[in-house]
């Protein structure tokens, strides 16, 4: 814990609402995180694992088929301004080094990446084929972005030649649906060779712990599909991912795993006590989870049910689904509706565990019964969408739902309430 | 069961995907029920209750701030497009025999009405305010209601004078939030009467007898604030509910029974146990639940999140909620994402329990894997949202989120599928 002093943890520990002793415990034991780079490039800190309030990540970053810098910066705005905690830049097209720089400048939250994507692009165009890939290439990212001031690195270290074989003899239906894992799985099939991240993963362990890096364990073998939830390979990769926390633990190096992906409703639960008890309680980081498949242009709302039931039974950071999911690159809107899903989320268990989140409820519904709208809207996790909503009308003191039929107004003169 | 012939319940069976010997039992313990006026005035039945899909209703009707019958003919269409299972007009304004008979007309599933508001809007004009109604005035609304065909009402027998003294005890944050309970309390309070509905229960059982109308009882004291979940007032009206399913079900009448409304998201698995034991067991029908009170413009979110953990926790019948609940009179566009979100929750209940249900999820991953986009979009829950993200870009095979990244195109050469 040397980069997390004692003034810090005592600010985290205030913004928190928790005791700075049961902090300082939750660190040490590996429960909590707090992705902070050496480099201290960020303004805002963040502790994310049990007993802390949820925490929500928003991704963000070009794509060969957009790549405006601009764009991927007005976004990170966005997801700060309707209250992301963290954001990642997985950006796969443009100057990377470039994009990453200004996002890192531009961002209040710790920003995360997925260093292999760097590296699969450079190798794309160095070799021609990414597959043509060496580690040593994968370091010269891995540094360069530690350098730069990379909070948390998501490593596939957890996809092995082994998960393979499992592929092919087990039928699924979504296939890898990681980039990361697919990039892995590729190139591990043309090598015929071990994952490089796996192999390496003590030289990573020591350059995370030089930079303060937290390591993001992906799960290159998430279900990406409901038929697939729990599956073989999703369990094969979780032990391995088990271990892979030990060692990290053993070397004092921050670390949390990432979960699924496409999970049954009923699965939730046990999805995440497995991962909490295989992965000796680290924070479980989640992508939705999806309960159903078929509401692409609505995945936002299917990961909101997914998130709020995987964070009641532990999970500890949701990952943003935007209702773009399984269809396009995230625009700007999508990007806010996703990060407001994903709050939303988070709240419905936050108010359950922390006063002053619950305190908003009350007050928002004090204002409420007595028809005091911009009081009201000052507390909603969107109040422009709320204004414009109700100002439609405005010359009377009720909503247009009821209209002079408002059930709050027909009891305000019985004297029934206090 | 006069009405409930069994070429009928045979058709049912066949589309709910159950044994015709299962839903005749269940109809006959009362856990399920089918709403169906005897005119038979729709054209589309619908079976609601344990062991069958869960069923969504979405609200309909004019309020006094928004009265086209046009508009509320369009969110009807709207709705049954999306997928509702019934509509309920809840008309406080304009001519409303005419809308009522309008949408009773226009629509293919059953139609549910709150009798209260029409009586409440007649007494507002024949003697200037409507707590000066007697139950002459409601008896001739229900009866002719029942005479156009509506299929169910929601009658707030639940609310007793004694409800008004704990409620003066007992500080509430969101106070009463149904219109029809604030109508019966108001009414109670100046005429310091007890609730003509409760009073006047066994000539409304009649009434639901003769026309085969299936009674829904109203939660007239749902808590409107997570402040007020599972509070005294909710659980007096639950017990009163109790007592009037008893008698519903002596007299053979179809019944079902209303809840909240606003529920913290861990008590909402055991109000819905509570219900379904001090109801025996006849189907549930929610209003959400909303998990947190400060998602206005977002309810619908909110209410997903809620209706799906009731609905695994048993719950049968979900209500729509829209983006606009709390702000404004829905819009067409309202009532489409509020109708979505319910099918959303709705569907992540139906894929654990209905093999039909399942199979579009795995198909849909099936194509999503092949990135066969057209045949994935036929499946989704609302095609041209799909098809108009996806359009965007349209020159490659893959989506504009990954680009030439998209995993499910890096392994497909590899072999690793089957």
């Amino acid at each position: 814990m040397k980069f997390l002093n004692k003034n810090l943890l005592k600010k985290i520990a205030k913004l928190e609402k928790v005791e700075y002793r049961f902090l300082e415990k939750q660190i040490s034991k590996g429960r909590v995180v707090i992705p902070l780079n050496k480099k201290y490039a960020n303004k805002k800190y963040v502790a994310i694992g049990d007993g802390l309030k949820i925490k929500i990540n928003t991704n963000i970053g070009t794509s060969t088929e957009h790549l405006q810098i601009h764009d991927e910066i007005k976004k990170l705005e966005t997801a700060i301004k309707y209250g992301t905690d963290t954001a990642m830049d997985l950006s796969t097209a443009g100057d990377l080094d470039k994009i990453r720089k200004k996002i890192i400048h531009a961002s209040t939250v710790p920003i995360g990446t997925v260093p292999i994507y760097q590296a699969a692009v450079i190798a794309e165009k160095k070799y021609g084929d990414f597959t043509k890939m060496r580690f040593d290439d994968i370091w010269d990212v891995l540094k360069i972005q530690a350098e730069d001031g990379v909070d948390f690195f998501t490593i596939h270290a957890g996809i092995l030649k082994k998960a393979l074989k499992i592929l092919t003899k087990n039928k699924r239906v979504g296939g890898i649906v990681s980039r990361g894992g697919a990039i892995l799985a590729r190139w591990m099939y043309i090598n015929n060779a071990e994952n490089p991240l796996y192999e390496n993963f003590d030289a990573i362990l020591e350059l995370a712990k030089e930079y303060n890096i937290t390591l993001s364990l992906g799960d290159a073998l998430r279900p990406g599909a409901i038929a697939d939830s729990t599956d073989k390979l999703q369990l094969f990769e979780l032990n391995v991912l088990s271990e892979l926390v030990k060692k990290a633990l053993k070397k004092e190096v921050q670390v949390l795993v990432e979960g699924p992906g496409h999970i049954l409703l009923n699965q939730i639960p046990y999805n995440v006590y497995l991962e909490k008890k295989l992965c000796f309680s680290v924070p479980f980081y989640i992508l939705g989870p999806l309960p159903i498949d078929i509401a692409a242009g609505y995945d936002h709302i299917s990961a909101s049910i997914g998130g709020a039931i995987a964070a009641l039974f532990g999970a500890n950071f949701l990952c943003v689904v935007t209702p773009a999911e399984h269809l396009r690159h995230p625009t700007i809107d999508d990007i806010k509706e996703g990060v407001i899903a994903a709050r939303i989320a988070a709240h419905s268990v936050d108010v359950l565990n922390f006063e002053d989140e619950w305190r908003k409820d009350y007050q928002l519904s004090l204002y409420r019964a007595k028809r005091k709208w911009a009081d009201q809207f000052s507390i909603l996790l969107d109040k422009e969408k709320a204004q414009k909503y109700h100002n439609l009308q405005n010359k009377i003191d009720v909503c247009s739902m009821c209209g002079k039929f408002c059930s709050l107004k027909i009891i305000e003169t019985c004297k029934l309430l206090k």
